[in-house]
């Protein structure tokens, strides 16, 4: 089972290390970081470079497809070599899965059309701009389409993929051996839960960041 | 502030890349990936690289040390250029901290003697050899020795330190942008919580390569 995580510049580290930890340990699996050219790309803080280790050619089917997002999400967002590929890899792909903004450019793609899909919670209006039928759900199964709300989403999504591919049994075993038993030390993971200025806060300096202002 | 993330062969990815993607967001924070040889290593599945950007002995005195774990923290258990970093780094540090069997390390460099401390609930035997007195604890603090038990431990981790560092609606507002609302899937995150089929199909698994066997 070969499982290909698309990397380019910018992208947020944790929308694609965060599945990568769990669906690389997948009995199987062959994980394969992708990208329009080989070698190291810089996500979105800058201080972290990451490594694509094929070209998008040489991972023409693989079986899932993963794109993270990131505020380098934006300029992935029209027609060139990461459209064609995402849409001839899902043609074959068993799995179609996005973290965070990822799922814009699988909307942009034209992959999501009429299609139930999450993002980011400050993307979200985005989502249904490019033609998804937008939900504000964390994780969100349409078919072969998996797409995962902000950032850390990514770590239960993989986990949920982990439980379809494999079983209960082995996804639990991957979740106990990263020990993902969450205990965030403050309240604040969604806009319905964190207090009211700390929203107002986020939604000013990210929101124009993510709408490529 | 200087924050100093070490990275070595086989590090699980997850356990740097967790508290990186809270840390780096701190105002004012500078985070630096260091190694023992600038350039990419290769995480513990095989099939992601980070790079290193530093060498130790251009980051002689970082304000936050940060120390993941993964397999490859069996090869850096005796005493060399790592562990002679890490006390020196420590005697000016703010924090001193890790994640997963990364506590190992720090122990095995005099670091945690004595002192309250996690790790990988597979692992926690091996703490106490060390030294430190070992807890079942997600995250321990420790005066400025901040430890955190296995790989996903890390986000806990980090965004406690953000508390700590710059105020709890700072923390908040960095936990709201990743979207760290977590819902796992499945109820298997610790070993008080899994199927006990499913603790023993780990233990086996990854207790001998825990051991350095």
């Amino acid at each position: 089972m070969q499982i290909a995580i698309l990397l380019f510049e910018n992208v947020t580290a944790l929308d694609a290390v965060g599945p990568y930890e769990v669906l690389s340990r997948l009995p199987g699996a062959q994980t394969v970081f992708v990208g329009e050219r080989p070698g190291p790309v810089r996500t979105d803080v800058g201080s972290l470079g990451l490594h694509v280790d094929a070209a998008l050619a040489e991972v023409p089917a693989p079986d899932v497809v993963l794109v993270p997002g990131g505020f380098g999400q934006t300029a992935h967002m029209s027609d060139g070599a990461v459209h064609q590929w995402l849409r001839a890899a899902d043609r074959t792909s068993t799995w179609t899965t996005s973290v965070c903004t990822g799922s814009l450019i699988l909307a942009a793609a034209g992959l999501l059309t009429g299609r139930r899909a999450t993002t980011h919670w400050l993307a979200a209006d985005q989502l249904a701009d490019w033609g998804a039928l937008r939900t504000d759900e964390r994780i969100v199964v349409d078919g072969k389409y998996v797409t995962a709300a902000g950032v850390s989403a990514g770590i239960d999504m993989g986990l949920t993929l982990a439980g379809r591919i494999a079983g209960e049994a082995t996804a639990q075993a991957i979740q106990l051996g990263m020990e993902y038993d969450p205990h965030p030390p403050h309240t604040a993971g969604s806009p319905q839960t964190a207090p009211p200025p700390v929203v107002a806060m986020v939604r000013a300096l990210e929101g124009a960041i993510l709408r490529g202002e």
